[in-house]
C-alpha cells in the first residue's frame, strides 16, 4: 500500500510531528510504501491567487473555478500543484495531520484544498462524491485539540467534534474519498510546556503514539464513514424522503 | 456606529466585492463609518510561523500560542497582526465577507484567524465565550456559495450550512463577539461567466445587493445566536444537565 501523510505544524519537534513520525515507523515496519507531503517544511503556498497561473483564461477577470478548469485542460497547472494531485494519485490511504487551529485546520492545509482540489482535474459536476475522481482511496484524519476532551462531547463549550470535523469530512468525501473516523489527541497544549509539565507531555506523547501506531496497524479492516451519495439525492441534490440519512454529525 | 468589514476574495469585481461595496454604501449613508480590511489586497499573510515573531520567547521550539502571548506580553506582535487587532478594537460590527470554499472559509480568512486572534491579547483561558475579550461588539459573515440553496439545506449534499458555519461562528464567539445569523448568497458561480449568463449573473447580483443593503439598515433590531455560556457549564466545560442547549447546528 503506498500512503500519502500531509503533514501540517510549523514545529519539526512538534506532538503532531512525533505522531507523523510514528505512523511513518508503523507503516513501513508493516511494508508500506509513505511519502510525507510536509507542507510547512515545503513551503506550500495555500493562497489561491491570480500569480499561479501563467497563461490565464481570462486574465481580466480572476475566477478561480474558471482558471483552474483552464489550467488542468491546457496542461498549466501550477507545479506545486501538480505535485501534489500526483501524491494523490499514488496514494491508496492518505493521513492529514494537523492541530485544530480556531476550530478547523490551520490555513496552511485549509490552503491544500483551496489549491490542489481542483475543479475540472479532481472534480466535475458529474464526478462528485460516491462518483468522485478519488474514489477507491481512503484518508483518515489524525488531529490535536488544546482543550481536553469533554470540551468536544455533543455538550462541550469546544463544539462537539464530530460537527468540527463535518466540513472538512464532506470536502474529503466531495472528491471520491472513503473518509475514515478522525484520529483525535485530545488536550496537547503546545509543547512548548508552559501549562504542562515535561513529564507529563511526554506521558501523554508516549500513550498517544501508542494508541496510533495500534490504530494504523488493523486500518484495513476500519469501516468508512457512511455518507449518502447520488442515489439517495433528488434532482436538488437533496436526501429522498425514502432515503434515511446517513453518517452526520 | 464603527463597522469592520473583513473582506476576502481574490477578485475586484467579484460578487463578493460588489456585497462589500453595497455595505459600505448602505452603512455611510446610515451615517456609520466603514473600515474594509481587504486581506487579499492588502497582502495579508495568512500562514502562522516562526518568522513572524522577532523576539522569541523560545527560539529553539516554536510554540505558537506561546510564542503569542510572548508577544503580547513583551510588545512584539507582528505590525500587520496589531492593525488587525486595533481594527477590531475599534469596531461595534465586523462582518466578514467571503465565498464559502470547500465548505469554509478560503485560507487567506482562515489564517486571519490563526493569527489576529492571539492568546494572551484576545483572550485567555478566563477570558473567552460571554467572558470574551471582544464583548459588547457584534459580528456577521456574509458568504457566497457555489451550489444553490437546496444543496445547503438539513438534506442536502452541500452539508446543512448552519452546520458548516459553526466553527466559524463557534470561534467568534470564544472571542466574546455577538454571532448574528449569516447573510447567505446561494448558487454564485464564479462571475467568470462559464455557467451562468452574464443576464442571469446581474439579475442575481442585483437581487442579492438589494436584499442585504435592506438587512443592513435594519440591524439594530436583530438578536444574535444564543450560545451557550460560563453559567452553564460544569467545570470540564460540559452542559450542566438542569441548562438546555441553546444554538448549535
Amino acid at each position: 500500500m503506498q500512503v500519502l501523510i500531509v503533514h501540517c505544524h510549523p514545529e519539526p519537534r512538534s506532538f503532531n510531528a512525533a505522531l507523523t513520525n510514528i505512523a511513518v515507523e508503523t507503516l513501513e515496519g508493516l511494508g508500506h510504501r509513505v511519502e510525507v507531503a510536509d507542507l510547512y517544511a515545503e513551503g506550500f503556498d495555500p493562497v489561491e491567487r491570480p500569480t499561479h497561473f501563467r497563461a490565464r483564461r481570462d486574465g481580466n477577470y480572476f475566477a478561480p473555478l474558471d482558471e483552474q478548469r483552464h489550467a488542468v485542460e491546457s496542461g498549466g497547472l501550477p507545479e506545486d500543484v501538480q505535485g501534489e494531485i500526483a501524491r494523490l494519485e499514488r496514494a491508496d490511504l492518505v493521513i492529514l495531520q494537523f492541530p485544530l487551529w480556531w476550530h478547523a485546520q490551520p490555513a496552511m492545509l485549509k490552503g491544500w484544498f483551496d489549491r490542489v482540489f481542483v475543479y475540472g482535474g479532481l472534480y466535475s459536476g458529474s464526478r462528485r462524491y460516491d462518483r468522485g475522481v478519488l474514489r477507491g482511496k481512503r484518508v483518515l484524519c489524525s488531529v490535536t485539540t488544546g482543550s481536553p476532551a469533554p470540551a468536544f462531547s455533543r455538550d462541550g463549550r469546544g463544539g462537539d467534534i464530530a460537527t468540527l470535523m463535518w466540513p472538512i469530512h464532506c470536502s474529503l468525501y466531495y472528491v471520491g474519498l472513503e473518509v475514515l473516523p478522525p484520529q483525535l489527541s485530545y488536550g496537547i497544549q503546545g509543547g512548548g510546556l508552559s501549562y504542562q509539565s515535561e513529564a507529563r507531555f511526554r506521558e501523554q506523547l508516549e500513550a498517544d503514539k501508542a494508541r496510533w501506531a495500534n490504530r494504523l496497524q488493523a486500518l484495513d479492516q476500519e469501516e468508512p464513514l457512511a455518507f449518502s451519495g447520488w442515489n439517495d439525492w433528488d434532482d436538488d441534490g437533496v436526501l429522498k424522503p425514502e432515503h434515511p440519512a446517513r453518517w452526520r454529525p
